[in-house]
């Protein structure tokens, strides 16, 4: 495999393909998920999910075909998706008279019904969410990354005014982040977008954003206040307690497979994935060591505490089922895909009455294989798992730290953003946006949450910052 | 609404409505399934998902558009889904040089797939299962029976051999068969389909038929053995132990939101839906009568023992949010949309310290309201749904006994299938098969697997029987 130092993206390329996570589908840019990479989405999906429920939003399914004359109402919204949309126009044997989009986002059709259903002040705040695939034509396509089909969950809400659609885009925003942080061992950056960046039709778009492992930015997640803007173009009224009509505030949030990503380009290094174990497919492997009866033997207390482990509520696999694989390529092949704890058991453990623990990374300087004695191993290893989670969120908050750093010059910018992040002063207009970003490839990535109040001048024109704090600035995915 | 004796379909139409479960989208023949209905399907996909993990499936995700070429490589398969393909012929802006079918099922990219991914027979069995949704254009739309898009699980799975794929095919049949029991209260019967009436690209196709209401069958999910015919157009093949390559024999397997249909007309009654307890969102609704300060306390009561009954692990809904409206309301109301345990309390019951109980229908002849201690309310609760689920499946099957009868005159069959199922012996042809359709409406629904083995002359045209049994057949949706 391509090492990250040599070639990032060729990396990340062998690496979700050899670690079959994805494989290649039969049209440019689209993705097979294998079970491997779908388990990791589907740990998130529970997560996520738990969280969206309770805090009182219901699951629904809206069509994915939508007619191409709803996204034209509202004209942002249009604008910004039509060279990315791709059109059914014949269908049960004959050409539509209607063309329909297959949803890239689903803002218009859920729109449409927020408007039949909502009728009074009583029906709010209506609170949506869906589990879907997308379609987005994607010129540069990347597995996970960006691909033309993509699964997320798209949450659409409507509200009485500003303040609560506020509240509620905050809240999903902040979901979104403690998600990153507690699943994914992210330490992601909340923050708003800068106007340049907004999500087409939305008047404040709010995003997530984690250093990956070559400096760059991922948007991990983002969460929209969309104003009135959806509840005009598509009558999203109600009687307020007076008796009066009164248009609905709009929210919308998603957040996807893109997610995944994130995880491989956040932890993994140059001998493959590194997964989080709560978002492990496995948590542990075990593989047990030996040929023939001592081999048999291995592979039966292998099972015996694969068991144990799994009783413990722990997701453990037992590797005895592949007699043609040596254990050298077993543990480099578990190492590749990312398991955060292998537990190995060979002839001499048994005898001693231990198994050998491997980290997929030393959580200690130094720190190699360590015998643990069979008995103590389901009561430690909750622990051990914690504890591997917790080292790789330290582990991606030092790194993004490290390469992140405060600049007042253009020279100092420049090289900033080469490998890593810049917090700038920006004067807020989208031409010096484009201006910086044709000069550099960095863009400006969020005005963060809790970044400190200060004043300064705009690191690329020099008029005064817009901002009130400085902006993180970076080269994203 | 329309009693279900004067148009049933016209009943089923307006109640999906009423109920909340759908509305009709956009584009002809699609559905927006809102969270009462869409709730339905995630605990059917629950426990659906648990049974297919269990047995050794892994989850996948497969891209929805299909190259246009890869439909083609099964002459058959081809043939039966062309006239029902959506095509996406645009995207990106560009005119597509192959058109994209969206899947109406997912054989020939899964294929494609498991061809790459097999090379050995210790790669066999190769056990995969998506949750998609997927697209075939109805010309006669029925929300949850017959819509354009719709939601479902499909299993794909490559073997050996014969033998090992049909154990495969008829697990998938058992389990669909134990599903529609144990949650959906349906008596179900599995069976083979006849040869007119299989899949396109089967050798063998099973289904399970459900009888609603009004006496026609539903078939509620299928399961094929494909034989080696997806191999062969896709080269899916493996080395054996001896290195001598071999086709694999592949199943594919479905069940979708068409179940939730089922439920809908086999419990349904004119009050409106009748939920079995293991498919309904609310298992239990509290509805507090009174005003002013009665109805603050009985409100209070209902919140404690609603928080009671919930740490039972009962899905249980307090409906102490909606003052405008009456109890009477309310009951009818929880009543339409088929909450099977419905508790009032007001202020007589609180002073007397029960609640008063009603089912949606009474489990036992004249059966009425029940006041129960307070108290006691969340430890009989358990008892009380599981007594009128299995009360919902005892009627179901009484009703669908009271329904068939083995027939041996053509008067007599005809009679018969105008509502209900007939058995009835078949010369196996299909020329006959479409005669009797075109005479009566009523399809040969399955080869019962338990119906005992019995011979006799063909109900329609005299000839010898075909499958030493009797063959069910009814008007179906």
């Amino acid at each position: 495999m391509t090492p990250q130092s040599e070639d990032f993206s060729a990396w990340y390329n062998e690496l979700v393909i050899k670690a079959q996570l994805v494989d290649r589908g039969p049209v440019r840019g689209t993705m097979v998920i294998r079970p491997y990479g779908y388990r990791i989405w589907e740990l998130l999906q529970a997560d996520l999910d738990r969280r969206i429920k309770e805090a009182g939003h219901d699951n629904a399914c809206f069509p994915m075909f939508i007619p191409e004359s709803y996204l034209r109402r509202e004209a942002e919204h249009v604008e910004g998706f039509s060279p990315e949309l791709a059109v059914v126009t014949v269908a049960g044997g004959k050409e539509l008279e209607e063309p329909l989009v297959v949803r890239p986002t689903s803002e218009t059709v859920i729109g449409e019904y927020m408007a039949k259903w909502i009728e009074s002040h009583r029906d709010l705040p209506l609170l949506l969410n869906q589990w879907a695939n997308v379609v987005r034509w994607e010129m540069r396509p990347r597995m996970f990354l960006r691909t033309t089909e993509f699964l997320w969950q798209e949450g659409h809400t409507a509200h009485i005014d500003e303040a609560d659609a506020m509240r509620e885009t905050m809240w999903a925003l902040d979901a979104y982040a403690s998600l990153a942080r507690d699943l994914a061992a992210m330490p992601v950056v909340p923050g708003e977008k800068t106007p340049g960046e907004r999500f087409a039709g939305a008047v404040r778009t709010y995003t997530i954003e984690g250093m990956m492992r070559d400096g760059r930015a991922l948007q991990a997640g983002t969460s929209h206040y969309l104003g009135t803007n959806f509840a005009k173009a598509f009558e999203i009224q109600y009687q307020d307690e007076a008796g009066k009509l009164a248009l609905a505030h709009t929210t919308s949030w998603g957040m996807s497979t893109r997610m995944i990503g994130g995880v491989i380009m956040t932890h993994g290094d140059d001998n493959g994935l590194v997964l989080p174990p709560r978002m492990a497919p496995h948590q542990v492997v075990i593989v047990p060591i030996g040929r023939k009866e001592q081999g048999e033997a291995t592979a039966a207390e292998a099972r015996r505490l694969g068991a144990a482990i799994k009783a413990m509520g722990i997701r453990v696999h037992v590797d005895d089922n592949r007699p043609q694989l040596s254990p050298g390529f077993k543990f480099n092949d578990w190492e590749m895909r990312g398991v955060p704890i292998r537990l190995e058991i060979g002839p001499r453990d048994l005898e001693a009455g231990v198994a050998t623990l491997v980290r997929r990374l030393p959580t200690v300087e130094g720190q190699g294989k360590e015998p643990i004695p069979l008995e103590r191993v389901p009561e430690v290893m909750p622990g051990i798992l914690a504890d591997f989670q917790s080292f790789l969120l330290a582990r991606a908050e030092t790194f993004r730290n490290d390469n992140t750093r405060a600049v007042d010059t253009w020279d100092d910018f420049g090289a900033q953003v080469a490998g890593g992040w810049a917090l700038a002063f920006h004067c807020g207009r989208t031409e010096c946006e484009d201006d910086i970003k044709a000069d550099t490839a960095a863009t400006p990535r969020c005005i963060p949450a809790d970044g400190p109040a200060e004043e300064g001048a705009c690191v690329k024109c020099g008029l005064p910052s817009a901002y009130g704090k400085r902006v993180i600035f970076g080269k994203a995915y």
